[in-house]
């Protein structure tokens, strides 16, 4: 089945939604604070990206493309997608929603990093993302795994 | 009560029991490899501490010093300590143990960063930690807290 991934915008409806996902943290309260003070416009651009069944959103992931100045992860440096909050509400779980998700973001052909937790290892390996050498400096006990395109040539470090 | 917080060496019987902590992950694993493939003593120095109920490890956390230069939360830029895999095991908790480990690490009198679980929030403003404002190039999701020595003058960025 072939889902549509939304670009979201940042609103009022949008912020609700997203309390109905485990990850709601500091980035969605600052996006609401920056909302009410007019520090952002409504429908202003966010970095989450989405699937709706319908009028609810039942997966959501975020993704920022980070520079090839921060690489501390592989030789030559490159640009790279860091994608977090990867979450499917638990009524849409199984249903290929995080799969689509993480196919779109493949599609921007760039290497991306994610910070996994251990249990949604399988889930991971499955999507073609592989472990790299811990290194306590940089990783600070996460888990960081990465996915490369195809013909990308890299040295990791 | 007062406990005792020991520093943790890296050898089987201290990795073993790391397996009964739900946040065990790449960190520990690559500790098993270095130790398995002799790349680091038995007995090394970890950047875990722990508190011993009798015999069990019952709570844990890592420490690591990050160097001013990578400072990107104050001004003037100076070192601070990063806290991460505060955990109490489940019928050890809610006596006190996660709040000898903090106040361990305060005495080092540094500043201190983790990143909080929302649900935990509560624990770390009573231990006297504040939000920061969130910046998405740098915090990409997470839920920075700071706690900051007396007389630490310090100006956010």
């Amino acid at each position: 089945m072939e889902y549509k991934v939304e670009k979201l915008k940042v609103n009022y409806k949008t912020l609700e939604e997203f309390k109905r996902f485990k990850e709601y943290g500091l980035q969605e309260l600052s996006m609401l604070e920056d909302l009410q003070a007019n520090i952002i416009d409504n429908d202003s651009e966010s970095p989450f990206y989405g699937i709706y069944f319908g009028d609810l959103l039942v997966a959501r992931m975020s993704l920022y493309k980070v520079d090839a100045k921060f690489n501390r992860y592989f030789e030559p440096p490159h640009d790279f997608l860091e994608l977090w909050k990867l979450e499917v509400i638990p009524d849409y779980q199984g249903k290929g929603y995080g799969k689509a998700l993480v196919e779109f973001a493949k599609k921007m052909n760039l290497p991306i990093r994610t910070n996994a937790r251990m249990k949604s290892k399988d889930f991971w390996k499955k999507m073609g993302f592989e472990s790299v050498t811990y290194d306590m400096a940089r990783d600070r006990g996460e888990n960081p795994l990465f996915w490369f395109p195809e013909n990308f040539s890299q040295k990791e470090i």
